[in-house]
Protein backbone atom coordinates (compact mmCIF):
# COMPACT_ATOMS: atom_id res chain seq x y z
CA UNK A 1 0.00 0.00 0.00
CA UNK A 2 1.23 3.61 -1.30
CA UNK A 3 -0.10 4.44 2.23
CA UNK A 4 2.15 2.99 4.02
CA UNK A 5 5.32 4.46 2.68
CA UNK A 6 3.66 7.68 2.56
CA UNK A 7 3.45 7.22 6.61
CA UNK A 8 7.19 6.38 6.95
CA UNK A 9 8.53 8.66 4.92
CA UNK A 10 6.72 11.03 6.80
CA UNK A 11 7.48 9.94 9.97
CA UNK A 12 11.35 10.14 9.32
CA UNK A 13 10.79 14.18 8.26
CA UNK A 14 8.59 15.38 11.33
CA UNK A 15 10.65 13.94 13.77
CA UNK A 16 14.18 16.03 12.53
CA UNK A 17 11.85 18.91 12.51
CA UNK A 18 10.57 18.15 15.87
CA UNK A 19 14.44 17.88 16.84
CA UNK A 20 14.99 21.58 15.01
CA UNK A 21 12.34 23.04 16.73
CA UNK A 22 11.93 21.82 20.27
CA UNK A 23 14.97 23.85 22.62
CA UNK A 24 17.80 21.48 22.39
CA UNK A 25 18.66 19.56 25.81
CA UNK A 26 21.41 20.67 26.94
CA UNK A 27 19.40 24.21 27.39
CA UNK A 28 19.14 25.36 31.09
CA UNK A 29 17.26 23.35 32.70
CA UNK A 30 18.35 20.85 30.89
CA UNK A 31 15.48 18.80 32.73
CA UNK A 32 12.44 20.18 31.38
CA UNK A 33 14.21 20.15 28.05
CA UNK A 34 14.99 16.67 27.99
CA UNK A 35 11.32 15.28 29.51
CA UNK A 36 10.09 17.23 26.48
CA UNK A 37 12.16 15.53 24.10
CA UNK A 38 11.94 12.24 25.58
CA UNK A 39 8.29 12.08 25.19
CA UNK A 40 8.26 13.94 21.75
CA UNK A 41 10.76 12.40 19.75
CA UNK A 42 9.57 8.75 21.52
CA UNK A 43 8.36 7.53 17.92
CA UNK A 44 4.87 6.47 17.59
CA UNK A 45 2.97 7.02 14.41
CA UNK A 46 3.23 10.20 13.81
CA UNK A 47 -0.38 10.31 11.98
CA UNK A 48 -1.65 13.94 12.98
CA UNK A 49 1.07 15.55 11.49
CA UNK A 50 0.92 13.03 8.25
CA UNK A 51 -2.78 14.49 8.25
CA UNK A 52 -1.67 18.00 8.26
CA UNK A 53 1.42 18.04 5.71
CA UNK A 54 -0.97 15.83 3.39
CA UNK A 55 -4.43 18.06 3.36
CA UNK A 56 -1.47 20.74 2.99
CA UNK A 57 -0.22 19.65 0.20
CA UNK A 58 -3.81 18.55 -1.37
CA UNK A 59 -4.43 22.13 -1.36
CA UNK A 60 -1.38 22.95 -2.70
CA UNK A 61 -0.13 24.99 0.42
CA UNK A 62 3.90 25.58 1.06
CA UNK A 63 5.19 22.93 3.21
CA UNK A 64 7.56 25.56 5.44
CA UNK A 65 4.31 26.56 6.91
CA UNK A 66 2.63 22.89 7.29
CA UNK A 67 5.40 21.73 9.51
CA UNK A 68 5.03 23.88 12.51
CA UNK A 69 2.03 23.04 12.59
CA UNK A 70 2.39 19.35 12.07
CA UNK A 71 5.22 19.76 14.83
CA UNK A 72 2.91 20.99 16.95
CA UNK A 73 0.41 18.93 17.15
CA UNK A 74 2.90 16.25 17.51
CA UNK A 75 3.34 17.99 20.63
CA UNK A 76 -0.05 18.59 21.75
CA UNK A 77 -0.85 14.89 20.92
CA UNK A 78 2.37 14.03 23.37
CA UNK A 79 1.66 16.38 25.99
CA UNK A 80 -2.20 15.20 26.58
CA UNK A 81 -0.36 11.78 26.81
CA UNK A 82 1.93 12.42 29.19
CA UNK A 83 -0.84 13.43 31.53
CA UNK A 84 -2.95 10.71 30.62
CA UNK A 85 -0.53 8.77 31.73
CA UNK A 86 -0.06 10.26 35.39
CA UNK A 87 -0.85 8.03 38.59
CA UNK A 88 -3.85 10.48 39.14
CA UNK A 89 -5.08 9.95 35.27
CA UNK A 90 -5.06 6.50 33.97
CA UNK A 91 -1.21 5.32 35.74
CA UNK A 92 0.56 3.74 33.20
CA UNK A 93 3.82 3.00 32.99
CA UNK A 94 4.80 1.93 29.66
CA UNK A 95 3.89 3.83 26.78
CA UNK A 96 5.49 3.12 23.15
CA UNK A 97 7.58 0.53 24.72
CA UNK A 98 9.37 2.85 26.83
CA UNK A 99 8.38 3.96 30.78
CA UNK A 100 6.40 6.46 30.60
CA UNK A 101 7.27 10.17 31.52
CA UNK A 102 6.60 10.20 35.33
CA UNK A 103 8.43 6.82 35.73
CA UNK A 104 11.46 8.42 33.82
CA UNK A 105 11.50 12.08 34.83
CA UNK A 106 9.36 11.82 38.38
CA UNK A 107 5.51 13.11 38.68
CA UNK A 108 6.73 16.58 38.99
CA UNK A 109 8.55 16.87 36.19
CA UNK A 110 6.10 14.95 33.66
CA UNK A 111 3.70 17.52 35.31
CA UNK A 112 5.18 20.54 34.13
CA UNK A 113 6.89 18.98 30.38
CA UNK A 114 3.26 18.45 30.16
CA UNK A 115 2.51 22.05 30.48
CA UNK A 116 6.14 23.13 28.63
CA UNK A 117 4.24 20.99 25.56
CA UNK A 118 1.52 22.38 25.90
CA UNK A 119 2.43 25.94 25.72
CA UNK A 120 5.30 25.95 23.61
CA UNK A 121 3.25 24.32 20.54
CA UNK A 122 1.27 27.53 20.85
CA UNK A 123 4.36 29.62 20.68
CA UNK A 124 5.79 27.51 17.59
CA UNK A 125 2.47 28.53 15.57
CA UNK A 126 3.15 31.77 16.54
CA UNK A 127 6.59 32.45 15.11
CA UNK A 128 6.61 30.42 12.51
CA UNK A 129 3.11 31.46 10.57
CA UNK A 130 2.00 34.59 8.89
CA UNK A 131 -0.25 35.98 11.28
CA UNK A 132 -3.53 35.51 10.19
CA UNK A 133 -2.74 31.63 8.94
CA UNK A 134 -1.37 30.66 12.93
CA UNK A 135 -4.61 32.78 14.13
CA UNK A 136 -6.93 30.29 12.27
CA UNK A 137 -4.71 27.43 13.29
CA UNK A 138 -4.45 28.65 17.09
CA UNK A 139 -8.29 28.82 16.81
CA UNK A 140 -9.46 25.24 15.43
CA UNK A 141 -6.52 23.85 17.18
CA UNK A 142 -7.42 25.47 20.29
CA UNK A 143 -10.86 24.19 20.32
CA UNK A 144 -9.98 20.51 18.98
CA UNK A 145 -7.67 20.00 22.72
CA UNK A 146 -9.88 22.59 24.89
CA UNK A 147 -12.91 21.45 26.89
CA UNK A 148 -15.14 21.00 24.03
CA UNK A 149 -12.59 18.87 22.34
CA UNK A 150 -9.60 16.58 24.19
CA UNK A 151 -9.73 17.51 27.27
CA UNK A 152 -13.53 17.30 27.53
CA UNK A 153 -13.49 13.65 26.09
CA UNK A 154 -10.75 12.74 28.47
CA UNK A 155 -13.06 14.11 31.53
CA UNK A 156 -15.93 12.40 30.52
CA UNK A 157 -13.82 9.36 29.93
CA UNK A 158 -13.15 9.17 33.84
CA UNK A 159 -16.42 10.08 34.67
CA UNK A 160 -18.88 9.32 32.90
CA UNK A 161 -20.56 6.81 35.32
CA UNK A 162 -21.58 9.76 37.71
CA UNK A 163 -23.16 11.68 34.62
CA UNK A 164 -27.18 10.59 33.47
CA UNK A 165 -26.33 9.89 29.84
CA UNK A 166 -27.52 7.02 27.57
CA UNK A 167 -24.05 4.95 27.07
CA UNK A 168 -24.75 5.01 23.54
CA UNK A 169 -24.61 8.93 23.74
CA UNK A 170 -22.06 8.80 26.13
CA UNK A 171 -19.09 6.78 24.05
CA UNK A 172 -19.98 8.76 21.28
CA UNK A 173 -19.16 11.89 23.05
CA UNK A 174 -15.91 10.28 24.72
CA UNK A 175 -15.00 8.75 21.21
CA UNK A 176 -15.65 11.97 19.39
CA UNK A 177 -13.62 14.81 21.97
CA UNK A 178 -11.03 12.57 22.99
CA UNK A 179 -9.49 11.55 20.01
CA UNK A 180 -11.61 12.23 16.61
CA UNK A 181 -11.30 16.30 17.40
CA UNK A 182 -7.76 16.60 17.22
CA UNK A 183 -7.71 13.89 14.22
CA UNK A 184 -10.29 16.37 12.02
CA UNK A 185 -8.58 19.58 13.25
CA UNK A 186 -5.05 18.53 11.99
CA UNK A 187 -6.83 17.84 8.41
CA UNK A 188 -8.24 21.11 8.46
CA UNK A 189 -5.13 22.22 9.83
CA UNK A 190 -3.29 21.49 6.94
CA UNK A 191 -6.68 22.80 4.81
CA UNK A 192 -5.28 26.34 6.87
CA UNK A 193 -1.84 26.68 6.14
CA UNK A 194 -2.52 25.66 2.48
CA UNK A 195 -5.26 27.63 0.70
CA UNK A 196 -8.36 25.45 0.85
CA UNK A 197 -11.61 27.14 0.40
CA UNK A 198 -14.62 26.33 2.27
CA UNK A 199 -15.58 23.35 0.95
CA UNK A 200 -12.25 21.81 1.19
CA UNK A 201 -12.47 22.45 4.51
CA UNK A 202 -15.79 21.24 5.50
CA UNK A 203 -14.96 18.35 3.94
CA UNK A 204 -11.44 17.74 5.76
CA UNK A 205 -13.58 18.13 8.98
CA UNK A 206 -15.92 15.65 8.42
CA UNK A 207 -13.99 13.17 6.72
CA UNK A 208 -10.93 13.66 9.70
CA UNK A 209 -13.88 13.49 12.19
CA UNK A 210 -15.31 10.16 10.51
CA UNK A 211 -11.60 8.85 10.28
CA UNK A 212 -10.81 10.27 13.67
CA UNK A 213 -13.75 7.78 15.28
CA UNK A 214 -12.87 5.45 13.47
CA UNK A 215 -8.95 4.98 14.82
CA UNK A 216 -10.40 5.43 18.33
CA UNK A 217 -13.08 2.04 17.80
CA UNK A 218 -10.22 0.27 16.38
CA UNK A 219 -7.56 1.16 19.13
CA UNK A 220 -10.96 0.19 21.35
CA UNK A 221 -10.44 -3.10 19.62
CA UNK A 222 -6.59 -3.78 20.05
CA UNK A 223 -6.96 -3.35 23.79
CA UNK A 224 -9.04 -6.44 23.91
CA UNK A 225 -7.80 -8.13 21.13
CA UNK A 226 -3.98 -6.87 20.26
CA UNK A 227 -0.45 -7.99 20.90
CA UNK A 228 0.79 -6.02 24.01
CA UNK A 229 4.30 -6.32 21.95
CA UNK A 230 3.29 -4.75 19.41
CA UNK A 231 0.97 -1.98 20.84
CA UNK A 232 3.87 -1.02 22.84
CA UNK A 233 1.59 -0.47 26.00
CA UNK A 234 -0.01 -2.31 28.50
CA UNK A 235 -3.32 -4.12 27.08
CA UNK A 236 -6.30 -5.10 28.65
CA UNK A 237 -6.29 -2.30 30.95
CA UNK A 238 -10.06 -0.52 29.81
CA UNK A 239 -12.01 -3.11 31.22
CA UNK A 240 -9.71 -2.91 34.59
CA UNK A 241 -10.26 0.60 34.84
CA UNK A 242 -13.39 0.46 33.67
CA UNK A 243 -13.57 2.52 30.90
CA UNK A 244 -16.36 2.63 28.24
CA UNK A 245 -15.92 1.61 24.85
CA UNK A 246 -16.88 -0.07 21.85
CA UNK A 247 -16.19 -3.51 22.20
CA UNK A 248 -18.00 -3.30 26.52
CA UNK A 249 -21.02 -1.71 24.81
CA UNK A 250 -21.38 -3.55 21.57
CA UNK A 251 -19.16 -6.42 21.25
CA UNK A 252 -16.37 -7.10 19.36
CA UNK A 253 -17.89 -7.99 15.92
CA UNK A 254 -20.58 -4.85 16.11
CA UNK A 255 -17.33 -2.49 16.96
CA UNK A 256 -15.55 -3.82 14.19
CA UNK A 257 -18.76 -3.05 11.79
CA UNK A 258 -18.59 0.45 13.71
CA UNK A 259 -15.51 0.94 12.68
CA UNK A 260 -16.04 0.10 9.11
CA UNK A 261 -18.71 2.33 8.82
CA UNK A 262 -16.91 5.03 9.91
CA UNK A 263 -14.13 4.44 7.24
CA UNK A 264 -16.72 4.30 4.59
CA UNK A 265 -18.23 7.93 6.26
CA UNK A 266 -14.15 9.00 5.61
CA UNK A 267 -13.98 7.29 2.74
CA UNK A 268 -17.57 9.15 1.14
CA UNK A 269 -16.25 12.86 2.26
CA UNK A 270 -12.87 12.08 0.84
CA UNK A 271 -13.85 11.17 -2.20
CA UNK A 272 -15.65 14.49 -3.04
CA UNK A 273 -12.16 15.65 -3.54
CA UNK A 274 -11.23 12.66 -6.55
CA UNK A 275 -8.24 11.95 -7.02
CA UNK A 276 -6.44 14.16 -4.87
CA UNK A 277 -7.44 12.62 -1.42
CA UNK A 278 -6.68 9.38 -2.42
CA UNK A 279 -4.11 8.62 0.30
CA UNK A 280 -6.47 9.56 3.04
CA UNK A 281 -8.84 7.28 1.45
CA UNK A 282 -5.98 4.43 1.94
CA UNK A 283 -5.52 5.43 5.39
CA UNK A 284 -8.78 4.92 6.20
CA UNK A 285 -8.68 1.69 4.82
CA UNK A 286 -5.20 0.75 6.79
CA UNK A 287 -6.62 1.57 9.82
CA UNK A 288 -9.31 -0.88 9.54
CA UNK A 289 -5.91 -3.44 9.77
CA UNK A 290 -3.56 -1.86 11.91
CA UNK A 291 -1.79 -3.92 14.39
CA UNK A 292 -0.74 -1.24 16.60
CA UNK B 1 -3.19 55.70 48.19
CA UNK B 2 -4.73 56.11 44.96
CA UNK B 3 -3.20 52.66 43.29
CA UNK B 4 -5.00 50.95 45.84
CA UNK B 5 -8.35 52.19 44.91
CA UNK B 6 -7.09 51.68 41.31
CA UNK B 7 -5.80 48.10 42.02
CA UNK B 8 -9.48 47.72 43.64
CA UNK B 9 -11.91 49.24 41.25
CA UNK B 10 -9.71 46.78 38.69
CA UNK B 11 -10.09 43.70 40.47
CA UNK B 12 -14.10 44.27 40.48
CA UNK B 13 -13.96 44.60 36.54
CA UNK B 14 -11.39 41.86 35.28
CA UNK B 15 -13.65 39.76 37.49
CA UNK B 16 -16.71 40.21 35.74
CA UNK B 17 -14.86 39.90 32.97
CA UNK B 18 -13.27 36.77 33.46
CA UNK B 19 -16.78 35.48 34.19
CA UNK B 20 -17.93 36.45 30.59
CA UNK B 21 -15.25 35.10 28.87
CA UNK B 22 -14.81 31.52 30.64
CA UNK B 23 -17.08 28.80 29.67
CA UNK B 24 -20.31 28.57 31.60
CA UNK B 25 -20.60 26.34 34.91
CA UNK B 26 -23.48 24.17 33.20
CA UNK B 27 -21.66 23.45 29.77
CA UNK B 28 -21.16 19.97 29.30
CA UNK B 29 -19.41 18.44 31.22
CA UNK B 30 -19.72 21.06 33.91
CA UNK B 31 -17.17 19.27 36.16
CA UNK B 32 -14.18 20.53 34.32
CA UNK B 33 -16.00 23.85 33.71
CA UNK B 34 -16.66 24.35 37.22
CA UNK B 35 -12.94 23.70 38.29
CA UNK B 36 -11.81 26.41 36.16
CA UNK B 37 -13.97 28.90 37.65
CA UNK B 38 -13.54 28.12 41.05
CA UNK B 39 -9.70 28.69 40.85
CA UNK B 40 -9.39 31.60 37.94
CA UNK B 41 -12.75 33.39 39.81
CA UNK B 42 -11.35 32.86 43.53
CA UNK B 43 -10.14 36.20 44.57
CA UNK B 44 -6.95 37.48 44.14
CA UNK B 45 -5.19 40.80 43.96
CA UNK B 46 -5.63 40.68 39.65
CA UNK B 47 -2.37 42.35 39.76
CA UNK B 48 -1.30 41.31 36.84
CA UNK B 49 -4.43 42.21 34.65
CA UNK B 50 -3.97 45.78 36.31
CA UNK B 51 -0.87 45.68 35.16
CA UNK B 52 -1.91 44.70 31.38
CA UNK B 53 -4.68 47.19 31.51
CA UNK B 54 -3.00 50.14 32.83
CA UNK B 55 0.15 49.76 30.75
CA UNK B 56 -2.56 49.65 27.88
CA UNK B 57 -4.15 52.63 28.72
CA UNK B 58 -0.78 54.40 29.27
CA UNK B 59 0.16 54.17 25.84
CA UNK B 60 -3.55 54.85 24.53
CA UNK B 61 -4.76 51.38 23.34
CA UNK B 62 -8.31 50.16 23.58
CA UNK B 63 -9.71 48.67 26.50
CA UNK B 64 -11.26 45.68 24.44
CA UNK B 65 -8.52 44.84 23.30
CA UNK B 66 -6.46 44.48 26.57
CA UNK B 67 -8.94 43.21 28.14
CA UNK B 68 -9.16 39.69 27.11
CA UNK B 69 -5.36 39.79 27.36
CA UNK B 70 -5.34 40.37 30.64
CA UNK B 71 -7.97 37.86 31.53
CA UNK B 72 -6.06 35.71 29.85
CA UNK B 73 -2.78 36.28 31.65
CA UNK B 74 -4.84 35.88 34.88
CA UNK B 75 -6.23 32.10 33.90
CA UNK B 76 -2.07 31.06 32.77
CA UNK B 77 -1.57 32.66 36.28
CA UNK B 78 -4.29 30.72 37.67
CA UNK B 79 -3.32 27.27 36.11
CA UNK B 80 0.57 27.42 37.25
CA UNK B 81 -1.31 27.89 40.78
CA UNK B 82 -3.18 24.53 40.56
CA UNK B 83 -0.51 22.76 39.16
CA UNK B 84 2.42 24.06 41.53
CA UNK B 85 -0.43 22.95 44.66
CA UNK B 86 -0.85 19.42 43.17
CA UNK B 87 0.84 16.98 45.60
CA UNK B 88 3.57 16.08 43.10
CA UNK B 89 4.73 19.91 43.53
CA UNK B 90 4.10 21.77 46.33
CA UNK B 91 1.32 20.20 47.57
CA UNK B 92 -0.63 22.70 49.21
CA UNK B 93 -4.00 22.38 50.89
CA UNK B 94 -4.73 26.04 50.59
CA UNK B 95 -5.01 28.45 48.28
CA UNK B 96 -6.70 32.52 48.64
CA UNK B 97 -8.07 30.75 51.82
CA UNK B 98 -9.98 27.88 49.82
CA UNK B 99 -9.36 24.91 49.26
CA UNK B 100 -6.81 23.96 46.67
CA UNK B 101 -7.95 22.60 43.10
CA UNK B 102 -7.26 18.78 43.85
CA UNK B 103 -8.45 18.88 47.89
CA UNK B 104 -12.03 20.19 46.22
CA UNK B 105 -12.12 18.29 42.66
CA UNK B 106 -9.48 15.27 43.16
CA UNK B 107 -5.87 15.61 41.49
CA UNK B 108 -6.86 14.34 37.76
CA UNK B 109 -9.97 17.01 37.32
CA UNK B 110 -7.13 19.44 38.83
CA UNK B 111 -4.52 18.82 36.37
CA UNK B 112 -7.08 19.21 33.51
CA UNK B 113 -8.55 22.09 35.35
CA UNK B 114 -4.94 23.39 34.79
CA UNK B 115 -3.94 22.16 31.02
CA UNK B 116 -8.05 23.69 29.92
CA UNK B 117 -7.05 26.97 31.43
CA UNK B 118 -3.70 27.13 29.79
CA UNK B 119 -5.35 26.25 26.51
CA UNK B 120 -8.22 28.76 26.85
CA UNK B 121 -6.20 31.46 27.48
CA UNK B 122 -4.11 31.09 24.16
CA UNK B 123 -7.96 30.68 22.25
CA UNK B 124 -9.40 33.85 24.08
CA UNK B 125 -6.10 36.16 22.69
CA UNK B 126 -6.94 34.46 19.38
CA UNK B 127 -10.57 34.49 19.04
CA UNK B 128 -10.72 38.59 20.58
CA UNK B 129 -7.47 40.48 19.15
CA UNK B 130 -6.47 41.66 15.59
CA UNK B 131 -4.18 39.24 14.33
CA UNK B 132 -1.32 40.90 14.09
CA UNK B 133 -1.76 41.97 18.13
CA UNK B 134 -2.52 38.74 19.02
CA UNK B 135 0.41 37.24 17.29
CA UNK B 136 2.76 39.91 19.09
CA UNK B 137 1.06 38.79 22.43
CA UNK B 138 1.22 35.28 21.98
CA UNK B 139 5.11 35.57 21.59
CA UNK B 140 5.96 37.65 24.87
CA UNK B 141 3.76 35.33 26.70
CA UNK B 142 4.71 32.20 25.60
CA UNK B 143 8.45 32.68 26.58
CA UNK B 144 7.14 34.41 29.88
CA UNK B 145 5.57 31.04 31.07
CA UNK B 146 7.78 28.54 29.22
CA UNK B 147 10.67 26.16 29.62
CA UNK B 148 12.72 29.96 29.47
CA UNK B 149 10.18 31.33 31.55
CA UNK B 150 7.49 30.19 34.49
CA UNK B 151 8.09 26.80 33.81
CA UNK B 152 11.94 26.52 33.89
CA UNK B 153 11.44 28.85 36.98
CA UNK B 154 9.50 26.21 38.90
CA UNK B 155 11.94 23.47 37.86
CA UNK B 156 14.68 25.36 39.26
CA UNK B 157 12.50 26.31 42.55
CA UNK B 158 12.36 21.95 43.26
CA UNK B 159 15.59 21.01 41.86
CA UNK B 160 18.00 23.67 42.36
CA UNK B 161 20.04 21.49 44.81
CA UNK B 162 20.83 19.02 41.88
CA UNK B 163 22.71 21.70 39.84
CA UNK B 164 26.19 22.98 40.26
CA UNK B 165 25.38 27.03 40.22
CA UNK B 166 25.91 29.62 42.75
CA UNK B 167 23.11 29.97 45.36
CA UNK B 168 23.20 33.55 44.48
CA UNK B 169 22.83 32.85 40.43
CA UNK B 170 20.63 30.20 40.89
CA UNK B 171 17.80 32.31 43.46
CA UNK B 172 18.20 34.90 40.75
CA UNK B 173 17.27 32.66 38.02
CA UNK B 174 14.52 31.11 40.28
CA UNK B 175 13.08 34.71 40.94
CA UNK B 176 13.52 36.14 37.40
CA UNK B 177 11.79 33.36 35.47
CA UNK B 178 9.05 31.72 38.44
CA UNK B 179 7.80 35.29 39.02
CA UNK B 180 9.20 38.27 37.56
CA UNK B 181 8.92 36.78 34.01
CA UNK B 182 5.33 37.10 34.00
CA UNK B 183 4.72 40.10 35.81
CA UNK B 184 7.02 41.77 33.51
CA UNK B 185 5.18 40.52 30.43
CA UNK B 186 2.00 41.63 31.50
CA UNK B 187 2.99 44.79 31.21
CA UNK B 188 4.55 44.35 27.89
CA UNK B 189 1.17 43.19 26.83
CA UNK B 190 -0.59 46.08 27.32
CA UNK B 191 1.95 47.84 25.66
CA UNK B 192 1.55 45.42 22.62
CA UNK B 193 -2.54 45.95 23.10
CA UNK B 194 -2.12 49.70 22.86
CA UNK B 195 0.16 51.73 20.98
CA UNK B 196 3.86 51.63 22.59
CA UNK B 197 6.74 51.93 20.65
CA UNK B 198 9.85 50.77 21.02
CA UNK B 199 11.58 53.08 23.85
CA UNK B 200 7.87 52.55 25.73
CA UNK B 201 8.39 48.66 25.28
CA UNK B 202 11.95 48.18 26.75
CA UNK B 203 10.65 50.18 29.73
CA UNK B 204 8.12 47.98 30.02
CA UNK B 205 9.69 45.38 29.99
CA UNK B 206 12.87 46.17 32.47
CA UNK B 207 10.03 48.46 34.77
CA UNK B 208 8.41 45.21 34.77
CA UNK B 209 11.41 42.87 35.42
CA UNK B 210 12.46 45.05 38.39
CA UNK B 211 8.94 45.04 39.95
CA UNK B 212 8.71 41.38 39.42
CA UNK B 213 11.38 41.14 41.68
CA UNK B 214 10.81 43.03 43.97
CA UNK B 215 7.04 41.54 44.28
CA UNK B 216 8.63 38.01 44.80
CA UNK B 217 11.38 38.75 47.38
CA UNK B 218 8.53 40.42 49.34
CA UNK B 219 7.17 37.17 49.07
CA UNK B 220 9.72 35.13 50.57
CA UNK B 221 9.49 37.34 53.34
CA UNK B 222 5.95 37.06 53.83
CA UNK B 223 6.34 33.44 53.95
CA UNK B 224 8.73 33.94 56.98
CA UNK B 225 6.87 37.15 58.30
CA UNK B 226 3.40 37.29 57.53
CA UNK B 227 0.02 36.36 58.87
CA UNK B 228 -1.35 33.02 57.66
CA UNK B 229 -5.04 34.73 57.72
CA UNK B 230 -4.21 37.80 55.59
CA UNK B 231 -2.32 35.47 53.35
CA UNK B 232 -4.61 33.11 53.08
CA UNK B 233 -2.18 30.17 52.67
CA UNK B 234 0.03 28.27 54.53
CA UNK B 235 3.34 29.61 55.58
CA UNK B 236 6.93 29.12 56.83
CA UNK B 237 6.52 26.36 54.24
CA UNK B 238 9.70 27.20 52.05
CA UNK B 239 11.98 26.08 55.19
CA UNK B 240 10.34 23.07 55.84
CA UNK B 241 10.00 22.12 51.58
CA UNK B 242 14.13 23.56 51.55
CA UNK B 243 13.53 26.16 48.95
CA UNK B 244 15.66 28.57 48.04
CA UNK B 245 14.61 32.09 48.87
CA UNK B 246 16.20 35.52 49.66
CA UNK B 247 15.67 35.43 53.56
CA UNK B 248 17.29 32.25 53.12
CA UNK B 249 20.44 33.12 51.56
CA UNK B 250 20.53 36.70 52.39
CA UNK B 251 18.92 37.00 55.78
CA UNK B 252 15.16 39.26 56.54
CA UNK B 253 17.34 42.27 56.47
CA UNK B 254 19.43 42.09 53.66
CA UNK B 255 16.46 41.00 51.54
CA UNK B 256 14.02 44.09 52.82
CA UNK B 257 16.76 45.87 51.18
CA UNK B 258 17.01 44.20 47.88
CA UNK B 259 13.13 44.30 47.80
CA UNK B 260 13.74 48.08 48.23
CA UNK B 261 17.00 48.18 45.92
CA UNK B 262 14.51 46.58 43.15
CA UNK B 263 11.50 48.91 43.93
CA UNK B 264 13.76 52.01 42.89
CA UNK B 265 15.10 50.28 39.94
CA UNK B 266 11.10 50.18 38.65
CA UNK B 267 10.23 53.16 39.73
CA UNK B 268 13.77 54.55 37.72
CA UNK B 269 12.50 53.05 34.75
CA UNK B 270 9.03 54.13 34.90
CA UNK B 271 10.04 57.54 35.76
CA UNK B 272 11.18 58.20 32.08
CA UNK B 273 7.67 57.46 31.40
CA UNK B 274 6.99 61.17 33.15
CA UNK B 275 3.69 60.83 34.72
CA UNK B 276 1.84 58.75 33.00
CA UNK B 277 3.55 56.08 34.78
CA UNK B 278 2.33 57.14 38.41
CA UNK B 279 0.16 54.11 39.23
CA UNK B 280 3.35 51.96 38.74
CA UNK B 281 5.82 54.48 40.73
CA UNK B 282 3.09 54.15 43.33
CA UNK B 283 2.76 50.09 42.96
CA UNK B 284 6.57 49.43 43.21
CA UNK B 285 6.32 51.47 46.51
CA UNK B 286 3.47 49.73 48.04
CA UNK B 287 4.48 46.35 46.77
CA UNK B 288 6.87 46.60 49.72
CA UNK B 289 4.12 47.45 52.28
CA UNK B 290 1.68 44.78 51.22
CA UNK B 291 0.75 42.03 53.92
CA UNK B 292 -1.02 40.04 51.56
Amino acid sequence: MDILNALESNKEKIERWIEVYLPPEDEFPSLIHRAMRYSTLSGGKRLRAYLTLEANSIVNGKEENALPVAASIEMLHAYSLIHDDLPAMDDDDLRRGRATSHKKFGEDIAILAGDALCTFAWQLIADRLPPDKAIEVIKVLGRAVGTGGMIGGQVADMHWKDWDLKDSKMIRYIHSRKTAALISASIVCGGITGDADNRELEIFKKGGFYLGMEFQIVDDLLDETGDEVKVGKKLRKDIEEDKLTYPRLYGIDNSRIYAKKYAEKAINEFLKLDDKARYFIELAEYVLTREY
